[in-house]
């Protein structure tokens, strides 16, 4: 059973969690990521949390390989309320020497990600050079267990 | 910052949710599973969740190219408690004709996977031949944003 058109788009405009899989040579690259839905596009900063290495490695894997894949997953106890929303993109980086000094849809972008996630009055959007990963849907599959689960996604509030 | 080998293992043996992504064509595969830990190895059943196909992409992928990789992590609104593990792997796929007719191991993983995880005293374990995915970590790699992702670690019940 798929979702529908509608509950896709509810989970992309109120969750702010993902799973992001790119390529790479040993072993796919697979790590959570925050990001905003925006004119189509997914955009997922590279911010201030503490990272495992300055050279961030997703970004690495895009330049080498822009086919990337998001998970977007509800868990429930209760089976008949899981689904999960599988999207196949092609991932761009884009950098900015900042951020006022980004185009317009780079601006807007980080924008939507401070409305969206509170937790960036805290935590700084970008450390070092202003970094956005754009991810732009190729393929969008979906499942649910049962109709319960569109109706727990529309009645959810976020993840936030 | 990384986490401790007890948190990591403790992330092991209590969680029962990791997202899977595996090689693919077009862009990798990546998809919820189950899993159960034991004897070094992650165990993940073939089910009786309703499937988008009979013929489950993730075992296509896995017998077509072994090296996939797991992601567990813990999410929450205060991000000093964020933390994530990755696991990448060498999966195999067993089938067996039965559940009574796999190998002891095949045996042992089955019952793990059913003392672990309470609905499949109603969702069947399996569904047609019996198959068990088998991922052996070949390395793993953890990121913790503080001293209290750890700490919520070895505090929190599981996420069953």
């Amino acid at each position: 059973m798929e979702l529908s058109a509608e509950a896709v788009r509810r989970v992309f405009e109120t969750r702010s969690v993902a799973r992001l899989a790119t390529r790479r040579a040993a072993a796919p690259g697979l790590v959570p990521i925050v990001f905003a839905y925006l004119d189509g596009a997914f955009w997922s900063p590279v911010d201030g949390k503490p990272k495992a290495s300055a050279s961030l490695a997703r970004v690495r894997d895009l330049r080498a390989s822009p086919e990337a894949t998001l998970l977007l997953d509800g868990w429930h106890s209760d089976w008949r309320r899981l689904w999960w929303i599988r999207v196949e993109a092609r991932g761009e980086v884009f950098v900015a020497e900042s951020e006022a000094a980004g185009s317009d849809e780079f601006i807007a972008a980080a924008s939507a990600l401070r409305r969206k996630i509170p937790q960036y009055a805290e935590t700084p959007l970008f450390e070092g050079p202003a970094t956005l990963l754009r991810l732009v849907p190729l393929r969008i599959t979906s499942w649910a267990a049962s109709n319960q689960s569109e109706k727990w996604i529309m009645e959810a509030a976020s993840d936030g």
